[in-house]
This record gives C-alpha cells, sequence and structure tokens, in this order.
C-alpha cells in the first residue's frame, strides 16, 4: 500500500491505494465520522464491492443507497436522492457519507455531503481508474445540468480517499484505456521520468498488474495532489491539468458525448496538443512521435476526426477556459513540461486544427 | 446612510443600511460583478421594488426571476428554477446573483450562487425586517427538506447587502413585529444600551421611522457581525444568536409552522429563556419583568402556549444544538450578557417548561 497526504491546511486528508484496501476493515474504519454512515454506489458496483465493504466495516453499520449508473443521472435529481436518503437514514451532523464507485456517484456524493446540513463529512472509495486518478483528487464535485457538464457543485475535501486497485479487475478494456489517458497526462505535463516508466510497464498496467497500477496511480496522485495544493480553486496551474481537455471538449461535443468516452476524447486532445507544441517546435518531432505511439500502445485513438476545423474552433472558444477572448492553451515546452499560454502563432493553432479535425 | 463590514479576510463585505437605496444607483452599481446579473425576487415583492431596482441600475440591464413567495416554495425544486434561470440567461463565473426579497429569496438564492459553476457573486438586497437583521448577515444560505428546514444548503458570502429601511413600509405589522423579535434579541444578548435604546424609541420603530428603523437595522447587524466575525462557521460564539430559537422551535415544530411567525415563536422562546434565567436567580426578577413588557409593547407573545411540557421536552431533545445528550441553552447571566450553557439547575428547567407549556 502506498499513501499521500493532501496539504490543505486544516482540510488536509490521506488517500490510499494498494490492493484490497476495500477488505481494509482496520483502514477503512479509521477514518470513518463519529456518527452514522450512507454509503452512495450504483448498481453496477453495487453487487460487485458493497458487500465486501460491508464487511469489512463490522460491527459497524451503514445505511446504503444504489443510484442508476451512468453519466446520464449525474442530475439535480438523483441529488435530491441522495438527500432524501440522508434524511431517511437520519443522518447527523457528525455523521458521513462514503462514495463507492466511479466518478458520477463520486461527484453527486461529494456534492451531497458539502451540502446536506451545510456540510459533513466524505469519503471515497473510487472504484474505475479514472476516478482514482483524477476525481479522487481536488475537492471538486457537482452535478449536471441539460445546459452544462457540472453547472451546479460545490468545493468540498474527502476526509480520505482509498483507491483500491483490485476494483479495476472488473472494469471493461475499454474503461481501463480511457483511464490511462490521464495517467499519461499526469507523466505528460509534470514528469518525464514516470513518462518513461509508463512507456516500460505498459504491457504490466494493460495486464492489471496489482504493483504497477498501484504505482501509476500514486504517482498520478502525487502530480495532481501537488498541482492541487498549491492552487485549490482553480487560479493559475490548475489549468496545467487540463492538457489535452480543451480540445477534447471540443471533440466531446461535436460528436455529443457519445462517441467517446471522456479520456478518448482527451486523448485525442492531448495528441493534437502535443503536435500543436511540435509545430511550434517547442518539443522535437521525435517528442511527439513518442507521445503517440505510447497513446496508441495503449489503445487510445490518436488521429483526425471529421468535426471541421471551425465548427472545432467555435466549440473552443465557448469552452470556460476563454478569458476575455484570448484562448488560453495547455501546451508542452518538454516532455514532462506542460505551460499554460495564450501566447502562441495563431497559424500553428489553425494548421493544427485543420490537421485533427479536416477543413 | 449607516454601513458596516463584516470582517471575514478575503470574503469581507459591506453591508449598507438606509433609506432609498433601491434608488442609488451609483451604490448599487458600484458592487456589481463584472459580468451579467439575475435578479431573484418573490411575486408579492417584484410588483413593489422590481422596477424601481431594474431602474437604478440603467444602463446595465439584468435579467429576472420571480419565484412563488412563502416559506413553503423553500425547496430544492424552486432552487433548481433559479439554476435554469441562470443557464437562460447564460450567466458566466464573473456574472452574478442579487436576491431582492425576504429570507425565503435571500436563502434560495445565496444557495444557488454558492452552486452555481462552484460559486458566482451574491449581492442581496433584504426587503423584510427579519432578513435584514438576521438572515443577510452570516452566509448561510439553503433550502428546506420536508424533513427539516435548511436542511441542504452552503456557507456563501455576499459581496454587498444592502438594507433599504424604505422598504419595510410595505411590510405588514405582524411580519415588521415578528422581525422586531430578532431586534430585541440582539439587545438582550449583547447590548443592554441597545435594549434601553428600544425601549425608548420603540414607537418610533413601530411608526417606521426611517432614521430609528436604519439605526436599529445597523445596530443589529453590528453585534450579528461580531459575533459571526469570531465564530464563522458555527463552533462556539455564533451560537448565542440561538437565544429563544431551542425553546421557539419547540413551539414551531409542535404547532407544525402555522400558528407563529418565526420571530413571534421566538419571542415567546426569549421569554422563556429570561424567565428561566430569573428563576435560576441569574437575572433578577424586575430584569425578566421590562424584557416581558418590551415584548408585549411590540406586539409579541409573550405568554404560555399549550403544548405539554413532556411534549415540548422531547422536542427539544431532537434539536440540533442537543450534543452528547446534554441540552445547551442560551440563558442571561444579565441583561446584555447571554450565556451558552448546559450547567443549570435541571429543576429550574423543568419548571419553566411546566409554566410555559402546561402540564
Amino acid at each position: 500500500m502506498q499513501s499521500l497526504t493532501i496539504e490543505l491546511g486544516s482540510r488536509s486528508y490521506p488517500i490510499f491505494i494498494g490492493e484490497q484496501l476495500l477488505r481494509d476493515g482496520a483502514l477503512l474504519t479509521q477514518h470513518l465520522p463519529r456518527g452514522p454512515l450512507l454509503i452512495v454506489t450504483d448498481e453496477t458496483v453495487a453487487p460487485l464491492y458493497l458487500d465486501t465493504l460491508l464487511e469489512s466495516l463490522e460491527p459497524r453499520t451503514a445505511a446504503t443507497l444504489a443510484i442508476p449508473a451512468g453519466e446520464q443521472h449525474k442530475t439535480l435529481q438523483t441529488f435530491g436522492r441522495v438527500i432524501d436518503a440522508l434524511v431517511t437514514a437520519s443522518i447527523p451532523r457528525d455523521g458521513g457519507l462514503l462514495a463507492l464507485g466511479g466518478g458520477v456517484v463520486g461527484d453527486i456524493t461529494g456534492f451531497a455531503a458539502a451540502t446536506y446540513q451545510r456540510g459533513i463529512a466524505f469519503l471515497q472509495a473510487p472504484t474505475t481508474l479514472l476516478s482514482q486518478v483524477d476525481s479522487a483528487v481536488g475537492g471538486k464535485t457537482g452535478v449536471n445540468h441539460p445546459a452544462g457538464k457540472n453547472l451546479v457543485g460545490a468545493f468540498h475535501q474527502p476526509r480520505a480517499v482509498f483507491c483500491d486497485v483490485a476494483t479495476l479487475r472488473t472494469l471493461s478494456d475499454r474503461e481501463l484505456r480511457a483511464g490511462l489517458a490521464e495517467v499519461i497526462k499526469y507523466g505528460l505535463i509534470a514528469d518525464e521520468a514516470f513518462l518513461r516508466w509508463l512507456e516500460t510497464e505498459l504491457d504490466r498496467i494493460l495486464a492489471r498488474d496489482p504493483a504497477a497500477l498501484t504505482r501509476a496511480v500514486a504517482r498520478s496522485c502525487e502530480i495532481k495532489a501537488r498541482i492541487v495544493s498549491h492552487d485549490e480553486r482553480e487560479a493559475g496551474e490548475r489549468a496545467l491539468l487540463n492538457f489535452g481537455h480543451t480540445f477534447g471538449h471540443a471533440i466531446e461535443a461535436a460528436t455529443h458525448y457519445s462517441q467517446f468516452l471522456h479520456g478518448e476524447a482527451v486523448a485525442l486532445g492531448m495528441w493534437m496538443a502535443t503536435e500543436m507544441s511540435a509545430r511550434l517546435g517547442w518539443i522535437e518531432t521525435a517528442q511527439a512521435q513518442r507521445v503517440r505511439r505510447l497513446l496508441q500502445r495503449a489503445g487510445l485513438p490518436a488521429a483526425a476526426t471529421n468535426i471541421g476545423a471551425a465548427r472545432a474552433a467555435e466549440l473552443m472558444r465557448r469552452d470556460k477556459k476563454v478569458l476575455e477572448g484570448r484562448l488560453r492553451l495547455v501546451l508542452l515546452r518538454g516532455l514532462g513540461a506542460a505551460v499554460v499560454t495564450a501566447d502562441y502563432d495563431a497559424k500553428a493553432y489553425q494548421e493544427t486544427l485543420v490537421q485533427g479535425f479536416g477543413t
């Protein structure tokens, strides 16, 4: 097991990463709030891991709620169901919520923990690679609105996060690979040595070797934790985490969030941001090829989509990262060295759009 | 006009109190966010003051939403309507929400401001005496749930509060008197000189003299501000603000929130807490009589209700201020000197319950 601490003053919390943490009753119960607990999971995860978790917590008991699985249920309505369940279980102020599942479960449950009685204790047991390396770190909670993702939410830090890599065995290959896109992102933006390690150990990760997964998740969390600790409210450095996301959001929006998983769209976006960095001469062509090869080996898309450059440019301008008309992008100044900048050659941007999205 | 600042570090904000502030375009616009604004009001207040406010903001424009009036609409559903209106008006992160109305409008709008895009600017123009002296100060926002009041919410400080005492002219006598209960509370818990001033100037306040109302609101806000600045998250001193509320909540719950306005129940509760303080020998009987006389002159109830002592005791135990089985009460050690304590003679408590609620 590895552990690290997210340093946020009085709201600091530990993340534990390892195999079979959901069976580690001593570890889990040590971090529970004094009062009663409601576990929120979804209908996919419940039959796989809920009983295991409940057994580990014994002799303590917990109320449970399984919400429907899927991003389309990340709504104010489902949030209301979690609040109703808190009321039904009579959870008091010194009680808590534990999210067992992927990002949707974590985000809704976290928002309920942020707002029920104006804030109660929150614990997370993420069960997907994406949620282990992304949504479990940083304190962002919320739900979608038909008009936009995560349009309603709050910052609310968990009390502890338990990343059990054993749960990744039941993840589909496609979901695992989509999560891996975010892992590769951490290497690309901040740690070339980690990127090299990923190139070497990729097959072990894809084979779900627990030790390799533990290291991949732990290093990803460390990098995100370092960035988030410096910039909890997303004023500056945290924007580095959006590497690949501005291009990726355009791809997701143009395909109505149905063709690509988030991680797949991010992989495409990272490829485009890498290509653009090479086009600007900020990295070498050989380095860009290395990135593309890694994404391809990970089974992630790294090729043109036919959205059209004009449509993509319009979608990217609409992205919330546009400030005062200047489109800021996260680009590479080297492998493991990303920058946030609006200071780039417009022609290189245009060429990248045409190459990636067609005319 | 008077003004004061709520000192909360980077989240400090000013409160302005005076006559015709809703017509003071220069003051209002100075505190608006850079981006577009949505004004939320209710169907009672809209025809009275919305046009005045919109004219004062010119040449700036604002989107508007009028929600149904009344505590029964302080729900997650109405909150969802505010979010929908923010989306429809395309309010961005640098936009804001302005609440024009009483406590219900302020609490719902504040909760929307706390959570839309994880937090946008919030301004308040409270139009009732209760909201000017209570809910506009302190940063508590939220909505009710069938199982309890303010069960879902967040702490979110406004950017500025504008208490226009001219709006109190359209308040019913009963609403004015209910708000006055909270004003008297501030004198009782923290400022005997203010209490004496209220005794002297009560008739001018009831006649809605603008200067008297300005002073009453300003001093109330000052006292609440001082307490809230010391204890933003309600760990200790802020509990003093609950003077009269633990008895009062029992009265409200037993009468299903239909017989008494909140301020009326608080007045009854303050009378009981004062009686109990005299019974304990902590204040003199003559002082308790002075309090009772002031409440009566203000047209507030200060007499027994027939809930029954046993039922009341049970309701009070359920109150969220019970910690580890000990019922903490706010009692007087003098006029203008309240304390929070669980260290009192149980017999005096029992006798107070019987006197106030019958056997």
